[in-house]
């Protein structure tokens, strides 16, 4: 098994992407926070070429949780920074939905794909988590080793056609003093979420208890610290599972496409 | 006649948008440079429903001269920025395409109005013009009374699905010790079309004689002025005709949608 070879956080951070991806084609099963420092990864969503309109509309009426790295064109399984790679096996973990139903989980798409197929990669705020460290400002989940938490809301999103549902938000607690700080800089990067979209004040996002999460793992809010949310790209994913989509693939939450593109491309001065 | 009530440059610089509209829906027909102070006017492209999710795909393959706005739902004729506005009769004049084929000029397009059509609007750089003005760099275009000059250049966008087509762009004299700023300024709205695309040597653009546009009016580029190139939203109209598409309507180059959003709102820090 293969996990032994990356099992630190420190070998982790310091592969190359196509290595990752290389691991997780080879069936390493891993969320990739922390994973390929310096490199974007993105949020993946699949849909059939007769809901794609109304997917790329959705995130363009959506652009904090839907913000467009790339559109393949129908039936293509790579991209330009992807280098070799193959969307259908190169993430390590995928969701798939059937008629607006969570239809588990899997380790490669291959069996379900469809010519017909459009893939969506969408920035992830994974971007600009090493900005937030670089500034020393934690972040919980990867300093607990564990998935980022992330919850269904009760705001809607703008719908587009067919497609509707909630927005979903990832959460990062971040100490009192710092959230200004935070805002500041994770606003450099609104092709990966940008700035937070709440602070504090979880119920009024509809959400009842932080240590359960819908999506991820929960993670210990320390004394002082704030949680604060941004938009996640795991919002076109509810919208697909409300909206009926006949077939859909997503990665699994946290489990991201890791791309050969530099974080440092999202940032805006 | 209306043309008289708003024949000065500071009435028509004053108007409402609102104004505006009702002017050119009652039958005046003009470019809306200088039109509205302080409010952004649209590119307007409208294609049948069966190839919108190209052309948006179109405009997220090239940001730069597709920077859309908004995308009404099939069939609409307003949204949001456009009060009780109608995009088949509020703009001064519309080009009319059949088949990959230029079908001439109207100045509604009632007639040809399909339920089916779906009406993108785009960034437009008439925008950062008043920016420009503000930090005194002289708008050609503007003072000469005239629209702006756009031409098509050899440089081909990214290709979506069907649609393809050159690159256009609209040119700006301004003096050699403003360059640096006028990009600076321009920069500053991504959204409409944002900093220029090419300064100078029009001749690597494949444009022979820039007193010979392919749209609007040739300016006069005083002596010490470079010409400078910025994406132009008339790009995906030129696409629209190379590519075939069934029926389509633009605006007439230079006679754009006037909306109630305020340039501010396009601004990056």
């Amino acid at each position: 098994m293969v996990v032994s070879a990356v099992a630190g956080p420190v070998e982790r951070s310091a592969l190359l992407p196509a290595r990752a991806r290389e691991l997780f084609r080879g069936g390493l099963v891993t969320p990739t926070a922390g994973w390929c420092d310096g490199f974007a990864q993105a949020n993946l969503v699949v849909v059939p070429r007769d809901w794609a309109f109304e997917l790329l509309l959705f995130a363009q009426r959506n652009p904090k949780p839907c913000p467009v790295l790339a559109v393949l064109d129908a039936g293509e399984v790579s991209g330009p920074v992807l280098g070799d790679g193959d969307v259908r096996t190169d993430l390590p973990l995928y969701s798939l939905y059937r008629e607006g139903e969570a239809a588990g989980t899997r380790q490669d798409v291959l069996d379900v794909w469809q010519n017909d197929f459009v893939t969506f990669a969408l920035g992830c705020s994974f971007t600009f988590e090493a900005a937030l460290q670089e500034a020393g400002i934690p972040v919980a989940h990867i300093d607990q080793g564990v998935n980022v938490p992330m919850y269904r809301t009760n705001r809607p999103c703008e719908p587009a056609g067919r497609l509707s549902g909630p927005l979903v938000v990832s959460m990062r607690p971040i100490p009192a003093d710092r959230v200004a700080d935070a805002v500041r800089i994770t606003s450099r990067y609104p092709a990966v979420h940008g700035a937070p979209v709440h602070v504090g004040a979880p119920g009024e996002l509809g959400i009842r208890d932080l240590s359960a999460p819908d999506y991820g793992d929960a993670v210990q809010i320390p004394a002082g610290h704030l949680p604060v949310f941004w938009a996640c790209g795991v919002t076109p994913q509810a919208a697909v599972l409300e909206s009926g989509v006949p077939v859909a693939i997503g990665h699994a939450p946290g489990h991201m496409l890791v791309t050969d593109a530099p974080n440092w491309r999202y940032q805006v001065p």
